[in-house]
């Protein structure tokens, strides 16, 4: 697969987790990343990133990828080699940004290219596997708690363990896309540093992280409040957090997952209790960002009507949700308050 | 009932809504009315209350009520005559605040005195009604938007449009409850600027207000949005507002209250659409302070648990709305961020 020496990665989003990806894939010496940055571009281009890394050290100072760019290369047009990876890191926010289909396509060579996915949710590899039928597509799920608090400045406070798998997909054969999975695992591990592991399963991961994703990045969206916080309240996790990951249970049973006993109070227990934390869709809520309802909202919300599986608090939810998504395209300029003319509601 | 020419009126939380109830009593002629301020106190002691009223005019400077006091009198150790009516426009919040009967109970001459509750809510007469079994309880729901922006600064904007009627009591004939809420009325529209109607089924009234009040207040305190910006979304009116409705419709009937059809859409339209409007709910947690959950949410949900009457979303407001309160409560030195020692969550 591979054309040269070093992988050849295209690296397309590089916040917290993106980053962190590109340092662990060059600093392993396997592959040569060409990494996509947008906001921080110019900073990175000066200074390099700077990183503070629980696991690749605190002081990190002027860490450039291979290549940087600011937009994603047409590989036909300027005649590159193809791209062995194309890992996706980008917040995954399709109700309210361009498709990251027609983002990456151009840099796609069919046949050649794995597509892996480092975002969260459900079903998103649903679009891409359509798109590019004849493309390994890699799910990665990645726990890591790395955040940009400064353009350029890279906090990574949690050890980096994530989960790397192929999709099924109907054109490319399971041998194939598994070969993938495990040469990118293991391109991403030899820094010797962090813990990627070859995911045989990655439905049964996905559904696993909606358990946390799904409770307590929404209220924590909600409530401003931190997940620490809720569980000293107890009432929020009776009333909020439980129900929610009950319906997950019960969404991913019918969808044919089913998740282990116990696996509630582990995520209900699973942030340190000493110091509070607001998670990833809470920060976003807190400072006036997107948010991932769809992925990871929606999605599973989707799945229970198409699987008639009840879901009440999570409908709930998700229109709370929606409604925030709307002040935040407010604040960013992309909603108008104004009655449309066909509102019934005038 | 009466003892002197002016009926003796004691009015508990002079905020906005008492204010305006003081000045159409004091100003009818009809009533001497002894206020029980708490945090304008000196202000209006001082100066007096300052008005803005679409009713009563603007501009209106150094109104006093006859009496001012700090505290609820003891009208036994005080040896005062009884009051006929004892006016309550305090916020309720049985949840965080000593209870509304242990701040009247001195005031209350059993048998005479008329227990006037000018609050939100459902079911807040009952404990009214067994601490003082022998006193009428009225019931008014009043619509008025009047506001204290600062300290002794009364704002009404809204024609105050109120409904009294009897709550029903098993030991005061009804005769006596219909004349003390009727003479209520007559004193309360004595000025001549204000509507104050009789109100022959409260809980009727109390129902339907609560159409509007558990749905658009609480979802403005959530998601601290204005109610003409969820009309204008439309999805937040079809996936929070109606399905809430539907809830409290539900309940209302299984309770004996049938709400009209079409109310609901009533209640949508109801607030101008040229000006966005919060809700006082909404304006609570904006500010922090505490909001009525119990008696505006918590009260209609227990009355659906009691008659098996399925609400699913008011449950997970209810759920939220929890969650904020603690927040307020953090916030004012009420709740401490800590695990209990049996917390299972910890």
């Amino acid at each position: 697969m591979a054309s040269t020496d070093k992988a050849r990665v295209l690296l397309v989003g590089a916040g917290g987790v993106g980053a962190m990806a590109c340092y662990a894939l060059e600093s392993g010496g396997g592959a040569e990343v060409t990494a996509v940055l947008r906001s921080n571009y110019d900073v990175v281009e000066r200074e390099g990133f700077s990183i503070d890394s629980i696991e690749h050290g605190k002081g990190i100072k002027g860490f450039r990828p291979s290549k940087i760019r600011k937009s994603v290369p047409n590989v036909t047009d300027e005649d590159l080699p193809p791209f062995d990876y194309i890992v996706v890191t980008t917040k995954n926010i399709l109700d309210v940004r361009p498709n990251v289909l027609d983002l990456i396509e151009a840099a796609v060579t069919p046949g050649v290219s794995a597509i892996v996915l480092l975002q969260n949710g459900l079903n998103i590899e649903l679009p891409i596997i359509e798109r590019f039928p004849d493309n390994t597509v890699l799910s990665g799920v990645s726990i890591i708690s790395a955040s940009e608090p400064e353009k350029g400045h890279i906090v990574h406070e949690f050890t980096d363990t994530s989960k790397v798998g192929p999709f099924p997909s109907l054109k490319v054969p399971s041998s194939e896309s598994v070969a993938a999975a495990k040469w990118f695992v293991e391109l991403y591990n030899r820094c010797g540093r962090v813990n990627c592991q070859f995911d045989e399963d990655v439905s049964f991961t996905r559904w696993r992280k909606l358990v946390y994703n799904s409770s307590f990045n929404s209220v924590s969206a909600i409530l401003n409040m931190g997940v620490v916080r809720m569980r000293m309240t107890r009432h929020v996790v009776d009333d909020l957090i439980k129900p929610i990951m009950a319906e997950i249970f019960a969404t991913a049973k019918a969808a044919g997952v089913t998740l282990p006993e116990g696996l509630d109070m582990q995520m209900i227990r699973l942030d340190p209790p000493d110091e509070d934390f607001l998670p990833s869709m809470g920060q976003d809520a807190a400072k006036g960002n997107y948010m991932e309802v769809e992925v990871i909202v929606g999605a599973p919300l989707r799945e229970a009507e198409r699987l008639g599986v009840a879901t009440p608090t999570l409908k709930t939810i998700y229109g709370l949700l929606r409604g925030l998504q709307v002040k935040a395209k407010e604040r960013k300029g992309a909603w108008k308050a104004e009655f449309e003319e066909d509102n019934p509601y005038y």
